[in-house]
């Protein structure tokens, strides 16, 4: 069976540089042997912040919006978190959609691409987010990628223009995330 | 002169368990000799995920949101954010209120106060914050307040039902703040 595989573009940005490379990192997914591939753009998902009553892990949602994100996250095998650094940290969104839910996430693994305009790819904003991930239950993949420089990489059109090597990184994150589904969770 | 604080109350539920504590912080600080207080509440200031076109370092805010909020934190010389955990983690409208500024913050004193249903207060929620808030230059005060058992502490109308140590410890943190806004910065 093939796996689904939801990938999470984490900006809202009218501007974001990231969702060319999420939309790219979509199609490679596809590509990829391991994946049946859905993305979602946190910007049109639009969930307010943060507004159930009851604690996610207590389940018991009231607000449509929580609850059709809880059947997206659901439906999903294993998530794909392509995420900027602001400040040195996760963005707002990304944290907001993870903390709307619980139960969801738990036992998945979770591949992390991340990037930034400067020299660090964002990378600290994985370490950042690592605690949190675990905390829901997510199993982050070992191999993760951070990409420098995201402005040089997106053409006039919009459109992400992958170096080679990032074609190979990309597809090292997926096998990782792959080997991860695989794995067996101790019970 | 009075110096001006920002008390920053970081939860966006409506249940929060939170706001009775923030509201008890700032009239506390509005006790407090050193400080003329105003209190924002992130739920009520409702603003969007970070929208701006632009990077915030670089100002030239587009958005009548940005331009308000701008103003209020222009306004303040110090502040107190008073944060919940989610996750082991800030929450999301704590950081998104932080990215969508830049200058506003910089060279200036933030006191730290989290709380949490549990056992920990919160307090890595407060670790996990330090290098986001050092990033836009604030300085954060280095006495925090944990508070753990939030809910144990707010009575049925809402109010806060403060502990003779808390009320100590909660001034120590103002002090805290005011010995920093004394404090020469390295041009």
């Amino acid at each position: 069976m093939t796996a689904r595989l939801l990938v999470i573009s984490a900006s809202t940005r009218p501007t974001s540089a990231g969702r060319p490379l999420a939309q790219w990192l979509a199609e490679r997914a596809t590509g990829h042997a391991k994946f049946e591939t859905t993305l979602v753009d946190l910007g049109e998902l639009a969930l307010p912040f943060f507004d159930e009553p009851g604690l996610p892990a207590d389940g018991g949602y009231v607000h449509q919006h929580t609850k059709d994100w809880s059947s997206t996250v659901s439906a999903a095998d294993a998530f794909l978190f392509v995420l900027p650094m602001y400040n040195g940290g996760f963005t707002a969104p990304l944290k907001n959609a993870v903390d709307f839910l619980y139960a969801e996430w738990q036992g998945k693994p979770v591949g992390l691409v991340s990037y930034s305009a400067g020299t660090s790819g964002g990378a600290p904003a994985l370490a950042m987010l690592h605690p949190v991930l675990t905390r829901v239950g997510l199993r982050p993949a070992p191999c993760t990628l951070s990409v420098p420089a995201i402005t040089e990489l997106v053409g006039s059109a919009g459109e992400f223009r992958a170096p080679a090597h990032l074609a190979a990184s990309a597809d090292t994150v997926l096998d990782s995330v792959g080997d991860l589904l695989a794995a067996p969770v101790a019970a």
